[in-house]
């Protein structure tokens, strides 16, 4: 079987294993206090354009989100979010048990605005009862989103001045952050990002590391006691080393933006020859998820060697699945799936 | 001005004012292991046609949700309401508070059925995903809602039903039950609701006590060691003695119908002025909540000498408000209010 | 039986009744935004002797602990108390619950000194594994404490000094406070507490209300959108004028202290009687609790006709248990009681 | 420098870093639900001699320890430990961030008895409050201790015994498992564990693994949607192969013991020169862990060629301090500080 199913079905880029290799019998003190995870907290900072921004090494995205999250809030706010946010609808309401109430709203394409931000705030001002509803006190957004969309510079632009007017925290989950970087049309830099944002992380769980989330944090506010926070909440890892070792090297020659390109690039590819047989999607994308709407028995003949994911039905005939490519997806294995959807479809 | 914005405006029904007088030096337990709570839990048993069901004083509804809900949840299970439901949009995020998400349903005048219940249980229970999802384990649902609607006995045996195939936890918020018992029309009793439900409380605080709400407990799965989860929660009220004592007196010689019969009936009459007059309703209601549509002269007019509740922008020069009838509205009040709005729109 | 088992067995003072009688039509918004309200806070805002401080009324005590200490701390601090502290205690893990640890530190006659706390949040800081630990943010302590005992203004002092010096929050549980301002070689006024602490309460459960805790937070931080707070945990009172007016009762014309005085007048004639007939007590006491240390047999004698507390077994055939007067307690009651211990023990 | 501070402070064995090379482009479902972590479930659940425990691959130890302790216990519900326990000191609150009170016992050496057990949970029993106190519903001890001693087969006998009266959960936290497993005298296996425990844990991070706990849970009330709590608790790993494989690693021809006998050698090779130097220790231990009484003259020298850990001053010129001894500690390194030390002490 061909993995098209996710973006994390394999170990790590070469050059991680090589270094765990390199460095294995090195003795570090513990819990990200060694001198990896100084070097790469040291590169991420210079690639943000910015020297004091906090840098922190958490094992995975859901831990990621939430030990954020209830970092930045008190506990009567809450966090708007697209509906179809990863902290809204595939965390087992990891947000909900720290006490924090995410508060959905309608998205287009899995993004939200700056102007629903406002008029969602601005409703919450005004109501009566506004003591008696959450406090929305923080922004979240995927980049790219879980539908393989980006926010344009322009776009993350009014998110974040609508949030620094209202007094909102504007977090950017960066889970697939790398995709979105080397996207083609991406007009926006970790450095726009580092301004523009308060928090935000650099994923690496799913662009070529064995695991790991870079946390960025520029807002001081949110970066006091952090270590206090990550260990509170189950997230500091005894070998801390690890997490440095990895973004260490990832941050490295351009390694990571690199390994990112090319599975944007093969996502291309596979984009460009659904289009040229025809088949729509449910959103457009640019990044390294595709979701195209094909007929139930194209998708039956394709599950027989491909794997990939169900995404929703479209009418009685139809399904979106998604395609993903990876930083390990072969040259080979998508033309494989090209020939097979010409065969299919052609 | 004349309040019509709620139905906990005044103090308490007399014969409470009097019992909490003539019984003032009696000498007590407290936390609710008195005499008074003893006899109030009695006769409510006796009214639910159960022995066994555990019967608690709470002081007030938010505090009565999230307890209810935190005692019958483990941590990664939530509950499915209507979206217009009071746990999901006027709680300040209480139930979050203890871990849970609120599920939400959309709602239909709001109500949600037996169908949507069973849809979403098994839409995520086919969810290749579902470990990464809040498990759905209970359905909240509020009698009568928070629009002035009704559950029929019928509605409420098809989500009783679809609850106990599933699995599911079936919590009735009754925080204005005795609106909803005492209103034409309504087909259910206490022993329905006791039979259909898991758990469910008469409101004390809308419905002529001073405070306090009812918690009846028919499962004894969520009974188990209640008392704890209600110190946990902060709700254990020292002079318990004062919830028994309120709910004592509601129960006696049917006090607790009669004083909602008259807020029904006081809403009835001016819900037929409004109708009489040509008015449209945001729902249609049969208890002591009408949430008529009027422009918003008429509504200028009528905040000069009377006190109401917005609910909701319905065009450019109308809107929806809630008018709330109550165990002390008087007689003469609605009268004034019907004539002023015979004046205004007649 | 006669109750001396604690200071919350009957209902409240007459004044409040008459109040509540008087008042018992009046409409007023809810949720605690009354005139009753908001002349109580006037009133003890003025015996505070500040013009600014947040003043807010709270069902109840292990309520407005919590709520006071989860809207005081970040997510990984803890508050440290009295081994014998009621938060540590007697609260079913109520602030665990909010997610706060209570660091107890051992008490002498259940208080905590100005250098314990200094001592144990340098330790803290001192440690090379302190992320690993709760970070300490708050005292907690009761006025009276849980054994009855009093901290004087230099004691009270010391502790102010220690908690600014390093950055802590100082609150001062008032469960108690009535019988503590009242009592004999008091050298606290309501206005010294305000200046020390940065949040306290004045208990009224205890001191003749039939419920309700005024909050008074000099602190702006703590007191930032703690009405959110308080609805979040669950305790926003929709009658909410009932606290407001019990307040406005107890503070007018100085009835808190008066019948607190009452109540400690009575304890220290039963201190007396107890002192003259030898018996020792577990630890000194000038409130309205008293622990005398007394014989199995005679115990078992009075407890044929007097319902008091265990407090605890001192050795072989002695415990110590706990006398409670009260605001309602009467002189005949403590004379018969006199008149028992002289047959019993003279 | 040469660490003897903890035994976590180089990489992993060389068996885990080929197994990870050797594996790194085969393709996985994620989230634990591959072969990796199926075989190795397997293999532990047949070291165990149960066929039907759970068997749960976490990252780290607070992780495993709060996930545990959330999904066994109902909200008002604490765990009894030892004074000295991990979940009490050293994980920054996590437990408490569930909502969970430690209920922390007098230990001696780092060990709690069956009798103190039963002493705690009829004590609460006996209670009037206990209503308002936090009921023990589990027991937590760490085997070895956190300070390097063993429960025999007998005091871990006693401890599940009572529990078993009680109806209390036993949780063993065995974060150092394997150096107790593997210990002059030690008589437990992990089939009496399995027998004796509801659930524990065997521990990877600190016994040769980059990172991982396999959590065996006996009882299948605490297993019940374990992998839902897992995720809620943000402990589900994206690319759990890498847990899987290297517990299937460790798992493999005694590995695990292998490398933790090593490291229980080399510490009784240093026991045995310090008590020939007649140095003392603050508890006797046989495992990984030694905590020597040093003059502070001593340790200042030392101090220029190892890291050791500071435990506690003992007295003015004396300090009790840890040195461990892991997988990866090198003979060599061992003589070298013998030798430092006979020229110190000799």
């Amino acid at each position: 079987m061909l993995y098209f199913n996710n973006d994390y079905s394999e170990g790590c880029h070469e050059a991680i294993l090589e270094a765990l290799a390199r460095t294995n019998y090195d003795q570090t003190p513990g819990y990200g206090e060694d001198a990896f995870c100084a070097r790469a907290a040291e590169k991420i900072r210079a690639l943000c354009g910015s020297r004091d921004c906090g840098v922190h090494f958490l094992v995975g995205g859901t831990q990621a989100n939430f030990t954020v999250i209830a970092a930045a809030l008190r506990p009567y706010q809450g966090v708007l979010c697209a509906g179809s946010g990863h902290i809204h609808v595939h965390e087992t309401g990891a947000v909900e048990g720290t006490g924090h109430k995410c508060l959905a709203l309608p998205a287009r394409e899995g993004k939200i605005t700056g102007k629903q931000v406002r008029e969602a705030v601005l409703a919450h001002r005004r109501d009566s009862s506004f003591e008696h509803m959450v406090q929305p006190a923080m922004v979240y957004i995927s980049q790219s989103t879980e539908l393989g969309t980006l926010y344009s510079r322009r776009e993350l632009e009014e998110l974040s001045d609508a949030c620094r007017e209202l007094g909102l925290y504007l977090f950017l989950d960066g889970a697939r952050l790398g995709y979105a970087l080397a996207a083609e049309g991406n007009d926006l830099t970790l450095s726009d990002i580092a301004r523009l944002c308060d928090v935000f992380y650099i994923g690496g769980t799913k662009v070529g590391a064995l695991f790991g989330e870079a946390v960025v944090i520029p807002n001081p506010e949110i970066n006091r006691d952090f270590r206090y926070m990550i260990k509170h909440q189950g997230g500091m890892l005894a070998k801390g080393r690890l997490l440095g070792l990895q973004f260490e090297t990832l941050m490295e020659d351009g390694l990571y933006l690199k390994i990112a390109k090319h599975a944007d690039r093969l996502a291309d590819r596979l984009r460009q020859q659904l289009e040229a047989l025809g088949v729509p999607f449910l959103v457009p994308g640019v990044t390294n998820q595709l979701f195209p709407i094909l007929p139930d028995d194209v998708l039956a003949e394709l599950s027989k060697k491909y794997v990939f994911c169900e995404q929703e039905r479209v009418d009685d005939s139809h399904r979106a699945v998604r395609f993903c490519t990876s930083w390990a997806t072969r040259e080979e294995a998508v033309e494989a799936l090209c020939a097979d959807l010409r065969k299919l479809l052609g």
